[in-house]
C-alpha cells in the first residue's frame, strides 16, 4: 500500500515516505565523504517528493505489478535526484540562501561547491536511469533537461520585460517545470509495461498538472508569508521573473509597468510591485487558470480504467494547487 | 582516411578535423537561438579535440569498420561536448576569463548563463550517448562524471594544503582527467564491436595517457607564457591547486611551504611561488613521470595487432606530453 500512503503523504505525512527516503539516502551514499555530508543536508531539508510519488503511482498503470517495484523505485529516486540537482543550481542562479526552510548548498558551502554538487547529482540521476537499461527513457529525460536549461536561460534573458506575454510564460513554465513531471508520469508507466496510449495520457496528465503546480508556486511567491513556503516570498518579482499574476496585473497598472521598466531599482520598488499585484485580480486569475489545468489533467486520465491509480492521480492534481508550500 | 588526419591534426592541422567540426556544430544546433550563439562561440575557440580523436581511433580496433562510422562519430561528438561542459563549469570555479585564447562563457555572458550552458551541454552529451542505445556506455560515462565532480570538490577542499601527497595528486588527476579519456577509448572500441580484452587494454591506455596529459598540462601552467597556452599561467598555483611540480618543489623548499601555508595572501607571493617551482627540479621530475606514463600507455597497446590504430594511438600518447598548449 505504498501508493496510497505516498500521495496522502504529499501534504501532511512525510514519514509515510520512509521507503522512498531510505532509497534516496542509499542512492546518494556513493562513498564520497563530502557528498555524503551534502546529501544528508539536502535530504534532511525534505520536500514534497511529488515527482517520485508520481512515478510510483503511474507505475501502477502498467501490468508488471509488484515485480516492477524495484524498477519504479529506482526511476522515482533518480527523478527526485534530478529535480534536486536543478534546485541546487537554481539557488545559485537566484542567489537564494534558504530553501525548504534550510540554508541552501551555496549558502553553506559556497557557489563552487554548489555547482559541483548539482553536476554530481545530475550525473548520479542519469546514471541511475541508464542502469535501468531503457535507452529511450534516458534519451527523453536528457531532452527534458535540455528544455529546462533553455527555459531558465529564456527567463534570464526576458527578465524585467514588461511586454512578456502569457504565451511566453506558459512556454517557459512548460519547459522549466511541466515536462519533467510529465516524463516522470509517462516513464513510470512505460517501464511498468503500460502501453503507449496510457503513457501518452499520463504524459498529458503530468504536463497539465505540472503547469498547474508551477502557477500555484508562482501564486505562493506573491501571496504567502515567508514562513509558510520555507523560502523568501517575492523572490521571482525581485529577480524580474514575470509570473502569471504579475503579467495579469500589468495589463491594468501603468505604475507596475514603470516599476518593472526601471528593474525595481529604487528603494521600496519590489515591495510596492508586490502590493500592486496583490491588490489586482492577478492572483484570482492565476488561480482560475491553474484550476482549469487541474481539470485538464484529470480529464487526461479518462483513458485509464477506474480505480487506482486514477483516483490518487486525480487527488494529486488537486493537491498541486491546494497547498500552502 | 579520417583517422590519420585527425591524429596528425592534434598538434598542427586543426582544419583536418572538418568532419568532426561539422558534426559538433550540428549536434549543438538544437534550435534554441541563445544556445546557438554560445555554441558558435565555444566551437570557434577550437581545442585539441583529443577525446573525439581517441574515440574515432579506438573505434578502428573493432570489426564494424565503416558501418560503425556514424556510431563512433556520435560518441566522439558527445564526448567532446561532455568535456566542454566540464570546461564551462571549471571556468566559473576558477574565475577564468580566458580559455583557448577566447573569453570564457562566464566572462561574456555571466555566471548564471555559464552554469546553465554547462548543464545544457552536459544534458545534450548524455542524450546523444543514450541515443546510441547502449545503456552500459551511458552508465559508465555517467559514473565518470561523478568521479570528475568528486575530484573537483577534493581539489577545492585540499587547496593550499602543503601536506598534499603525490598519491592524492594522482588520485585526483585520475578521476578529474584520466577516466573520461580512458572511457572514450574503451567505449569507442566496444561500440565498434571490439572484444572486452581490447576494450580493457584501451581503457588502460587512455587512463595512463590521460594522467600523462594532465601532468603535461600542469607543467605548462607553471612553465609556459600566457600566449602559448591561451589562458593565464600560474592559475593552478594561484588557486592553491598543488600539482606535481609544486608537490615536488615543496619537498626542498621551506619558503614555498610558508608561502602556501599563508595561501599566497601577500603581494608577490604567487609570482615568488612560481619562481621557486621553476628553479626546483619539480618540472623535470614531473616530465620524467609523465614520460613513464606515456610508456605505460604505449605498453597497454601490446594486446592490439600491429598497424593501425595502434601506431596512431602510440603517436597520440607521445603528443600528450610533447605539446606547447
Amino acid at each position: 500500500m505504498v501508493r496510497k500512503m505516498i500521495i496522502e503523504g504529499l501534504p501532511v505525512v512525510p514519514e509515510a515516505n520512509a521507503a522512498l527516503e531510505g532509497e534516496l539516502s542509499s542512492a546518494l551514499d556513493t562513498g564520497d565523504e563530502f557528498f555524503r555530508e551534502v546529501s544528508t543536508h539536502l535530504l534532511r531539508a525534505g520536500g514534497k517528493r511529488l515527482r517520485p510519488a508520481l512515478v510510483l503511482l503511474c507505475a501502477q498503470a502498467g501490468p508488471s505489478g509488484p515485480a516492477g517495484g524495484a524498477v519504479a523505485m529506482q526511476l522515482a529516486v533518480a527523478c527526485e535526484i534530478l529535480h534536486t540537482a536543478t534546485l541546487v543550481h537554481d539557488d545559485i542562479l537566484d542567489g537564494a540562501v534558504v530553501r525548504r526552510g534550510q540554508p541552501t548548498v551555496s549558502a553553506l558551502w559556497g557557489e563552487r561547491v554548489a555547482i559541483l554538487c548539482g553536476d554530481y547529482l545530475f550525473s548520479r540521476a542519469l546514471t541511475m536511469v541508464a542502469e535501468l537499461g531503457h535507452s529511450d527513457v534516458s534519451v527523453r529525460l536528457g531532452q527534458v533537461m535540455q528544455r529546462v536549461c533553455e527555459a531558465e536561460i529564456r527567463q534570464i534573458v526576458r527578465a524585467f520585460d514588461p511586454n512578456s506575454s502569457e504565451a511566453e510564460y506558459f512556454d517557459i513554465v512548460r519547459r522549466k517545470s511541466a515536462l519533467l513531471i510529465a516524463e516522470c508520469c509517462r516513464s513510470g508507466a512505460l517501464l511498468a509495461g503500460a502501453d503507449e496510449a496510457i503513457g501518452e495520457a499520463l504524459f498529458l496528465y503530468g504536463e497539465r498538472m505540472g503547469i498547474a503546480f508551477q502557477i500555484a508556486d508562482d501564486i505562493l511567491d506573491i501571496e504567502a508569508c515567508t514562513d509558510e513556503v520555507g523560502k523568501p516570498t517575492g523572490k521571482d518579482v525581485a529577480l524580474g521573473v514575470l509570473t502569471l499574476p504579475v503579467i495579469r496585473a500589468l495589463t491594468g497598472s501603468d505604475e507596475l509597468r514603470t516599476l518593472i521598466c526601471r528593474r525595481l531599482s529604487r528603494e521600496g520598488d519590489a515591495r510596492r510591485a508586490i502590493e500592486i499585484v496583490r491588490a489586482s485580480d492577478g492572483i484570482e486569475y492565476a488561480r482560475r487558470v491553474a484550476g482549469e489545468y487541474v481539470l485538464g489533467a484529470v480529464r487526461a486520465l479518462d483513458g485509464l480504467p477506474p480505480g487506482e491509480p486514477r483516483e490518487s492521480l486525480a487527488a494529486a492534481a488537486h493537491f498541486a494547487v491546494h497547498r500552502s508550500r
